[in-house]
This record gives structure tokens, sequence and C-alpha cells, in this order.
């Protein structure tokens, strides 16, 4: 897909993160936040991202030329001007997007398609009357999508087939994994799994059966280490010789009687959430949260690098693994 | 811990991986298998996982040295004599457990403790007659060991608490990850949230709402980047400014909203297995499911060095994303 203009809309952590994703394709991007001198300030923060990914080794290109192709509009409509593409990345209320998609609509041209950054919104609760609805979809990024790569496109029951085939080109061209749901579902893909696997740790908390250290181990230590780079499914079909089937046939029983047994929960009360707080702040001091944070994006860059490289080998079928000191 | 001898009992592939584990701390290991020949065939294996670590840079001695520790036990009393610790890993059936238990109680030392490689069957079903079981537990891995540190530690209801505390520590001195149930549940800690996860996935695909191939990009390029080096408590712990407590109380209704409606699954039946299957032979071929599981266990590898070297570099206070090419 040749470069062309990208709006976004709402120049917060969100549509930095998605600035910063375009304009390393090659896109010319504009920057549109409604309050003023808030692009300006995002644009400041996209030139320090892109230092850190330049150190990281994740960009090859120089910073100052990246961040030239980021611009700040100073009108909706000036970001909008030829747009191939619009992402919206306004605050998550119904009443906000209502309103800002509303503002598109009468600004957009014909052959624009625009997508959400909702995290659980569904585009058919802010799209419906609007002329440019067929040309609309939820296009839901993990944090920061620079790093990772999901990016879950949701249609409205009247978002177009084309709009969706176009979205999922463009974003795998950027760079991005696109996932399509077929219709609008609670949480998506990746909340309805985050929430079933919440849930579950909570409710282990909750009945002393294991501590919040304990639950995280387990997965950073083992469950997480295959979903680093493989999915569940692909996990379980290399767990039984028979492959998928095979594995379904053995553990099908004993999953299905495990996750009846996880029905019993009572939510997230206050004294529940105090609970585990308390739990947390044992392992993690309050006061060391936004260290924490900085260290956890340092390891997600060195994890995208590291997954670079090892993907990179696996195309040109080579072994870094046999190389030492290169993965 | 100083190292001491150690009793493998079953050696198949987890047997085998564990041998690995104590024979990398410097322990003398001694495998048994009541199969003729499967101990020495077990040992054989172990030379050639031992090179592949080698050559992934995982381990600083020479094969040789680390070989030599494992030696080939002719008789089970063999295996146990003066044992610090006894792994048993024979065969996930309670009648096959039950007798190799009563085996070891008539055999073994009143200084040593039995783990059990279970990895559902809770040890109260096999060890409750027995004069050890006090020193019984269940120390659950993830397959291979020596590259997923996790270890479940699950006692019985006798089992004592120096037992728990000691195997505990010796866990962490071969370098393991354990993690304690207060008390026995199915599934253990990792299969209950992997349970919960799976049966979400496989009823996103039932409802036609995604495809498998979907599904596992949502986790391997999404969910699942965190969680290979923070649990899903950590990951909320950072994705809210004031914390756990804050998001939970964002967004604990959603999540609960979401999975009280994944209850209604009917199982895995043979035609939902059959189409999952058949989207898992788009995506893998069944010929071709050897070739990826060695392309997993590569990539498994890489991903323990990977996470060496971060983990060294956080400890040394060294900041390695910000040097290309050593991560």
């Amino acid at each position: 897909m040749a470069p062309g203009n990208i709006g976004i809309v709402g120049a917060g952590l969100v549509g930095l993160g998605w600035a910063i994703v375009f304009a390393r394709a090659g896109h010319a991007v504009r920057l549109y936040d409604n309050a003023p001198g808030a692009a300006a300030e995002a644009r400041r923060t996209i030139a320090l991202r892109l230092d850190d990914l330049r150190q990281a080794g994740l960009i090859d290109e120089a910073p100052a030329t990246i961040l030239a192709r980021v611009s700040v509009a100073d009108s909706l409509a000036e970001a909008l001007e030829d747009a191939l593409y619009v992402q919206e990345s306004v605050l998550e209320r119904v009443d906000v997007k209502n309103s800002v998609m509303r503002e598109i609509d009468a600004l957009v041209g014909p052959a624009t398609w625009i997508g959400s950054s909702s995290s659980g919104l569904p585009a058919s609760l802010y799209t419906e009357g609007l002329g440019c609805r067929d040309r609309c979809l939820v296009a839901h990024p993990v944090n920061p999508p620079y790093l990772a790569p999901i990016v879950e496109l949701v249609p409205a029951p009247w978002t177009s087939p084309a709009t969706l085939d176009s979205v999922r080109t463009l974003m795998q061209a950027v760079g991005q994994a696109p996932v399509t749901m077929s219709q609008e579902a609670p949480g998506f893909i990746l909340n309805r799994l985050q929430a079933v696997l919440l849930m579950e740790a909570w409710r282990l908390v909750e009945a002393g059966l294991a501590s919040v250290a304990d639950v995280d181990l387990t997965v950073s230590q083992g469950l997480g280490l295959r979903w680093a780079f493989m999915g569940p499914f692909e996990t379980i079909d290399l767990n039984a010789p028979g492959g998928i089937a095979d594995y379904a046939r053995r553990l099908g029983g004993l999953y299905r009687d495990i996750a009846a047994e996880t029905t019993e929960q009572r939510g997230w009360d206050n004294e529940l959430i105090a609970r585990i707080e308390a739990q947390r702040r044992e392992v993690l001091p309050e006061a060391e949260l936004v260290a924490r944070s900085a260290w956890r994006d340092r390891r997600l860059m060195a994890l995208a690098l590291h997954k670079r490289r090892m993907d990179s080998a696996d195309a040109a079928g080579t072994d870094p693994a046999a190389t030492p000191g290169t993965q």
C-alpha cells in the first residue's frame, strides 16, 4: 500500500502510539486534538519514543526522518484532508465518541476509512446515524501499538466487507498483526481472554489457594513463555502426539470440569480489592509504580527486538539459537 | 543447599527433563525406570539435550561434565539410596502412582523428600497410607523444566510444612521458580488458568466470532507479550495510574460481565473438535507437527536465554536495551 495521509484524532497515549506506527511505515501523519497544545505536546513525546526505539535497535531510519512525517493539524478538517485512513483515539465514552464521529462524518472524504481505538465500546454505539458508517469499524490496539503488533478489527453490522479488507491490508502493511471478529461481542477477543484468566487469578487468591506473587510467577515463568510466540491453540496442538484433536480428547473433560468450577465468583468487591492490592504492594510499593512501568517498556522493547530477530532467522532458514550472542 | 543425591523415578520425557535440572545445578542424579533399558536411553537423550543447551548458550559447563553427574540406577533401591530428594515421574494414573509410591515408601530413608511430577492427580490420592506421607507432595513442572522454570508445589493434607519449605528451597537452589498452593485443587494453579483461557478460546471459535489463527495471534502478538515476563496481576497493576485497585474499580465490572457470559459452553464434542482441528491443519499440516515442535523448542531456548540476559542486566542495573546486539 503506497504511503498516504493518515489522520489521528485524539493525541493521548493511544493516538501518539498510532502516529509512531504509521509514520514508521512511511505514511504522512496528521495529529489532531481539540485540547489546545495537546497535539504539539504529543509530537514532542513521539520524538522521545522514537529515540528510545532507535536506541533499542527497533527502527532503522533516523528518528528525525520519521518525526518529520508527523505534523500537527490545527483543525479536524486539516487532519482529515485527503486522508487514506483516520484513527479515532478519543476518550472511551459513548457520548464523546458519538460527538467526534459526527464531526468526522461532516468533514471526511468518500474514500477514507475510519477506525476507532475503542477498547470496549463497539462501533455500532456511535456510528449508526453517520453517512460514512459503512467505512467505520473498531481497530483496537494494545498499548503501545508500536511494540505490541496486535490490532482487533471489529465491524459494526453496517461496516462494508471492503472496509474490513482494506483496513486489514493497511494494518498488515504497517507491520501490525490484525485479527478480525465476525461481529461485535463485549471485550472483543483480547479482553475476553484476559477477563476469564484474570477472574480465575483473583478467585485463586480469594479462595486462599495461592498468593498474588505466585499466580504471577506461574504465568511469567510457565504459561506465558509459549504464549509469547505461539497462541493457546498452537500450544496444545504441539502438546499431544496426534495434535490438537488428540489433546482435546485427552484433556477436554478435565478443562471443562475446571472451568465449570470457576464460575462461583463474587466479583471484585472492595474487601477483595484491598486484599489483592495489599499483596501487590508488598511486592511493589506504590512509589515504584512509575519506575516499574518504565522497566516494563524496556522489557517490551527488548522482547520485540528478540522476536523480530528470531522471526527473521526463521524466515531465512537459519538458527540463531546456534549462534550465541546474536539473538 | 549442598549438592546431594537426587533419585529420578520414571525416565520418560518428564523424568529426563528433571535430571537435566538437577545435574545442571551440581547434584548427583540417579535415573531409574522399571522398563529395561529405558533409563540408559533417557541418558543418551540427555546428552543430546545438553549439547543443544550448550549451543544455545544456556549452560556454562561442558555437557560431558554435567552428563557425568547422571547415572543409571539398576534398581529402585539404588536410585533412592542416600537421596536428598526423589522426583517421581511415572505415568499419570492413580494405580501406577500408588504402586510406585508404595515401593518407594518401603525403600526410602527417613530424611528424603518425595515430589511427584503429577500434572493433575493430587498427592492425597496415592500417598495416604504411606509411612513417608508427611514427606510427599506434588512438584509439577512445565515441560521441559530446564527451559520453563515454574514448578507447582501442592501439599497433601498430611504433607509437613518442613517438607514444603525444604522442597521449595531445593527448587530455588536449582534455578526453578517454585509456587505454592495452600491445599489441593483440580488443575493446580497453571492448568486452572490455562483451562479458563482455553475454554474461552474454543468458545470464540465455536460461536464463529474469530478463527483459530486469529485467537492465536491475539495472544502471541498481544496478551502473551507482557505475560512472558510479568504475570497478570503485575500487568494490570501497571495499567492504571493508581495501580491494581484503581484498575479493578475501572474494569472489574466489565470483566465480571464478560466472564459471566462465557459460561455457556457445550464442551469439546467431536464435531467441535473436528472443526477446530480442520482450522489448525490449514495453518499447520499434520506432517509438520514434529518439525514445528522442534521449532518451538528452539524458540523456548532462545527466549530463556533472552530472559536470562535481561534479568542479569536488571540485577546489574544496566540497560541492555540501550546496547543493540547484546540481548
